[in-house]
């Protein structure tokens, strides 16, 4: 069996789960069940599109984490986890989809076996993929357990990014701005979105500077003119227009770790209020960007965005940002911090988030973002990415 | 405000919602809480990348259905769906990610204010993206409310496809063609994994017959040799080599809709294994096509599969197909039916399946699957994809 090629050293991943037993044991958490695949990921190695069937990495106090799924995923495990087979588990496929039995009452007889069915468990209780069926199945097999609701507290340990996390998230950088510069110099008037959008993933996934690229946790969003109201739009075959704008949230990925990085295109001349709103936004972002640093807390960015933005003339009710790193479909976010008022997180070097600026108009949208890591002294633009409204012929 | 470009008529809505309400009086059911997009899209026409916050349908015993999720994504709803706006309900973006609040808290104060606060109330379960903690703050902000497990409920009224649906499928048939071909035309030794995958990503979204592409639920699955036996990794960068198979498993995807299908590339003269296992795998699906005709089982034709495959010297212990249709990530499959053994689903003209008999061997997997429409008579292959090894070089 050939030894995986792992994304970190083994003595990281062990680093790793110190640090999440940490924070158990503060909880008084015996063993967590680690449902959300950028946790598995983060905690063991563990990679492939398998979140579509129940799965988990199971951590207890002490010892290797243990990997739990389907069987033919069992396979997959062993290609890309850190820990040795005896560590694998795998169940038979008549669990799949099948009303008449669930998946999770593996999981219960594995936490048996293991003698952790009478301590406290840690569930992921607001994760994608932690079904409330999931739930259910494991309170009625675990009768002895003691139940904690533990979600996020993973994600939390992810939040300052080592040196290679880094290194991967710059070259997740380097493969935005490439697709950033295919847009520019591919979209023109009569262009219909879908092929641009197919430009974009071939910039996307043969990556940049010699690192490929891998496939981003949310498709490029692209709408263009009244749709570009609606946040989450995708893309059809509707032609690009003269005295339109589009935007373009996409990300470049490096081993699922994403910078994901919007700029607005206008072809043609754009109106004074595209232009009002640009000036807004890059001035509003600037006022952001000088609380970033370590010590201050998220909502010193977010309140000096806001009231630059509110000074200015326009209004944005959302969060302004939030914390990237590693993730998994259906989500680039690591679901931890926001950049707005109320969110106290105190930043610190390592940190990387997506600053979000997007502005929503009566009839469009602009969106001019940055993925931004936190220095010891301040902050740093992952990219280097114009950071204008884009405007073409 | 513009009308929606619906993907189908407000006639076919009518009658899937009427489908529904069936399913759900012979359940006792007076509201229906649908969580799973495709099933939303399925009953209103609602698109968007959204499904990663809290966002739901809701169908009462009468009337249009309500579009409920994020303050952004009514936007969205505005633009996609068959209803009016006063049917759309946004909630506030401090819900979002938020331990302190959950948004369900907001649902369960929509569903009393339609006055169904005390009746019979069905839930999907076991979805992707309706958490144990979305479930526990339903039950606590509807007290008076009677619980019941809807889970596949609409799921099941999707299975048999309607003239559109058909056709929109045979459409998403082309562009996997398309892709296949691609791979075929470009692969050659020492070409990197990811430069593969990047073309046939610009063959999915360009389209085939003048139809754009839409993204697929799952990425390209595409491991070779060794790799090959885990049958959900992704890509590297890795380069294709002589006396090493590859398979493909991708969709073409045409508004939603999958045609899924699988090919394997050998580069190089194949061993004789890859070879049994070729024409193993192709008269075995041959047996199971003999009984895909209406009025037979789901299990029939996983029977004589299976059979077949028994005699010729292979096992495979997982089902050899499912349920296609439209879907959204993280799964492409709909999740009712299944070909194997004990599946009593009666086969109808109109349902459509991914006939998926992969096979993992000792040191590499062979997959050569079809997208298969059952039609009055018998089936048809969605793809003329040529239904062999494909051998290269």
């Amino acid at each position: 069996m050939t030894t995986p090629v792992l994304a970190f050293t083994v003595q990281e991943y062990d680093a790793r789960i110190a640090k999440t037993r940490r924070a158990m044991e503060a909880a008084g958490i015996d063993t967590l069940i680690v449902t959300d695949p950028a946790n598995m990921a983060w905690l063991t190695g563990y990679d492939g599109w398998s979140f579509y069937v129940h799965q988990a990495v199971i951590l207890g106090s002490s010892g290797a984490p243990l990997w739990w799924g389907r069987a033919m995923d069992a396979l997959g495990a062993k290609r890309t986890v850190f820990m040795s087979p005896e560590h694998i588990f795998g169940y038979e496929d008549s669990y799949v989809q099948n009303p008449d039995k669930h998946p999770m009452q593996d999981l219960a007889r594995l936490i048996s076996a293991q003698g952790w069915q009478g301590g406290r468990i840690g569930l992921e209780m607001d994760n994608y993929y932690f079904t409330a069926a999931a739930y259910l199945s494991l309170l009625q097999n675990l009768p002895e357990a003691k139940w904690a609701d533990a979600n996020g507290m993973v994600n939390w340990q992810r939040t300052v990014k080592s040196a290679t996390e880094i290194t991967y998230m710059r070259r997740a950088a380097k493969i935005v701005e490439k697709m950033h510069a295919t847009v520019v110099e591919r979209a023109v008037p009569g262009m219909k979105k879908n092929e641009l959008v197919a430009d974009i993933y071939h910039a996307a996934i043969t990556g940049a500077d010699g690192h490929w690229g891998d496939y981003p946790s949310i498709v490029p969003l692209a709408p263009s003119g009244a749709d570009a109201t609606a946040a989450h739009l995708t893309w059809d075959d509707s032609e690009l227009k003269t005295g339109e704008a589009t935007f373009f949230e996409i990300a470049g990925v490096y081993r699922r770790y994403h910078a994901p990085q919007s700029r607005t295109l206008f072809l043609g001349e754009p109106p004074k209020k595209y232009r009002a709103a640009e000036n807004a936004v890059l001035e509003a972002v600037a006022a952001g960007m000088e609380q970033a640093k370590p010590g201050n807390l998220t909502e010193d960015i977010a309140h000096a965005f806001n009231s630059t933005l509110n000074r200015l003339g326009f209004e944005k009710d959302s969060r302004c940002g939030y914390s990237i790193g590693l993730s998994y479909p259906p989500d680039w976010g690591e679901r931890t911090y926001s950049l707005r008022g109320n969110d106290k997180t105190i930043l610190e070097a390592g940190m990387t988030f997506h600053f979000m600026p997007a502005l929503w108009l009566d009839d469009g949208g602009i969106e001019i973002t940055e993925p931004v890591l936190i220095t010891e002294t301040g902050a740093e633009n992952l990219c280097n990415t114009p950071a204008e409204l884009t405007v073409k012929g």
